[in-house]
């Protein structure tokens, strides 16, 4: 099968689309960003937040790390879209996250959850099925992460010790139980939602040398999925322009302190010449 | 009237200065906060905790982010100025915040109230009306934010729907109820204490383009009221010089990464030349 | 005395060893992290989170910043070593860190304390004495951090008051007492384990004009303590190779902005050769 977006079983209703047409709604999906500065609020951990808020400001998006309840719930209801994210869960916004995707999911607000390394660590485990619950239009992960959120074993920490591949399972599985999409970064980055499958390839290993590539591709993907219709191009769509803008960083950087620097320039730069020229589906 | 500083209203006590006496009296309060080292303590959010410092040291003053209770209304008798930002209000934060404000209000310690997107939020709302009862020294916001706090309705998130000259009735109203300072940023910045008001021009649109630039020019007031005693000259102050910097690092830069980098190391390296020669006052 | 690891008393076993000794092992040590990748667990101030898990990306390790109760003392008895750091102590932290630094003590997973701004501010102070108790393999501070902990009288927020030099019998006490190592930082490096003592030069004024340095700097000893067997040496290897990294992000740095870009890529980019060729001991 050599279609890049494909039905995985008789369910799916998506039709088989040429890697050029894919590029074209990649870049349709990232000037809609553009045109519409979607409202993203962020409950995410402190460790990546100044990146993330920069990557969403770069990328198009307005931030609003809006995270303590009685606001939290408030904003979700009016939000362009949500990102939940694990890698931090101080009291105030593990008390906080649950309204917050309640209130996405009651509200039609398109939301997408990162558990980070999850698996060994217990509070943000329980925290991710209990946020589970309220179906994230997108779950973004790691290899490990991912099967963990499945009912597998999960990894070491933020670092993912399988890969994406022996991920793919779990990753329908888990797109079959939120009945959204799931996207497992990695090499290869595959995102699904159980019957319609896109692999990207656009990246860089640099994006492994800084802190918070992953949280802020997180936030990146809830700025498309809250302004395009189709989730899995959403998706795919952050994926694939992140990935780029990746690339074009680390051919200027000379170490991951730059890199961390161009990489927002290079977001903010991106066009849709770009993406067409760049865009690789695998 | 072609005054920079004038009177509103009979009470002001101010005397009209010409816009190069304003400068003067801007480059003596820049050279004043280097030589002193003022003590800023920040209760501020954590996305623009990382710069907010940064931009406090490049810019001649020593921050300090004391922000629980049983420690924040001790250090704020003592520090020589208090930043209260209530972009990110966890549960930590929102009961430091109004003891810090209390021992600053008691201990003549001057202090500035950044009331990050209240309006919509009624959390940090709440928090700001509590806090502006302790008459912050200034108060420094976007035209929703001081339109909100004056009992108008606010913006969406922390942008500003509205334009400082919309503010600026609001500003004065605010202004008259804290016996303290306005400050309305936006592309022509309005400083006033409902009498005698300053215009600021400085700046850039990149300003807008990287997060906690706002949050930072905060803390950066702060420095400025701890040391310079009239504090629309000193808010001024600080409008100016950050403005200036922001514009120097916008020649330089070729994304927000590069920018934000920038800032840093022109607000570093500004001196009493260059605030001369490119200071603004429309 | 010519040797720069002496015996302060009988009671220490350590052969006094040359400057090319110490260099030696400084090099073997470094190496070992690079081809180890500890996993360094941080309890540590929201100001300087991105920078320290940077700081440690890009000196080998992995961080992973999990400090609420219920993960922190899970995870400090499986991580390779754990950092707590004072600078802010949200209600959260202030919780998880005893549970951590007891589970550290417990599992003997090496552990780094960082008393920032202890003294004046009394809730970080008792949680100081309250750690000090599981005996953390090293404590690194400023001067006037030191000297507090030893019970004398602190220091003006997180800058210090008093000299290297003058904190060195503290440090000597404090050493004793957590039967661990103390390190003192300023413009010439204290580290002693109340017996055995090098001095460190390598570094540079700029490491003072970013936020963070000394924070990042205990997060980058933990990672070598994790590695290395002899604390004292792992101590120093930390401090040696972050202070060449701050020597050599200066040469290229145009403010604190850049410098503090430039840090990042020099850490990640040291090799032996340049630990061989730019080790200062004095």
């Amino acid at each position: 099968m050599s279609s890049h977006v494909f039905n995985q079983s008789s369910k799916s209703t998506a039709s088989p689309a040429s890697p050029s047409a894919i590029v074209d709604q990649i870049v349709a999906g990232w000037q809609a960003v553009q045109d519409s500065t979607p409202l993203v609020q962020c409950l995410t951990n402190t460790v990546v937040q100044p990146l993330t808020a920069n990557v969403l400001i770069a990328g198009g998006a307005a931030p609003a790390m809006v995270d303590v309840v009685g606001e939290a719930e408030v904003f979700a209801a009016i939000a362009s879209g949500v990102l939940i994210n694990l890698g931090t869960v101080a009291p105030g916004q593990q008390a906080a996250m649950p309204v917050a995707a309640q209130a996405a999911h009651e509200n039609g607000t398109p939301w997408v959850l990162d558990p980070v390394a999850i698996g060994a660590l217990p509070v943000r485990t329980n925290l991710a099925h209990t946020l589970t619950a309220f179906q994230p239009t997108v779950v973004r992960g790691n290899a490990s992460e991912i099967i963990a959120l499945s009912g597998g074993v999960g990894g070491r920490g933020v670092d993912s010790t399988a890969s994406v591949e022996e991920a793919a399972d779990a990753a329908r599985a888990v797109a079959e139980k939120t009945c959204g999409v799931v996207a497992v970064s990695g090499e290869v980055d595959l995102i699904t939602d159980g019957s319609t499958e896109i692999r990207c390839v656009n990246g860089s290993p640099m994006l492994t040398q800084i802190t918070g590539a992953g949280c802020s591709l997180g936030a990146y993907i809830t700025a498309f999925v809250a302004t395009i219709e189709d989730p899995v191009i959403a998706t795919a769509a952050a994926h694939v322009c992140f990935g780029i803008a990746g690339e074009r960083a680390a051919q200027k950087a000379s170490g991951p302190g730059t890199f961390g620097v161009y990489l927002l320039d290079e977001i903010a730069n991106l066009n849709a010449d770009i993406i067409r020229a760049e865009a690789k589906l695998p």
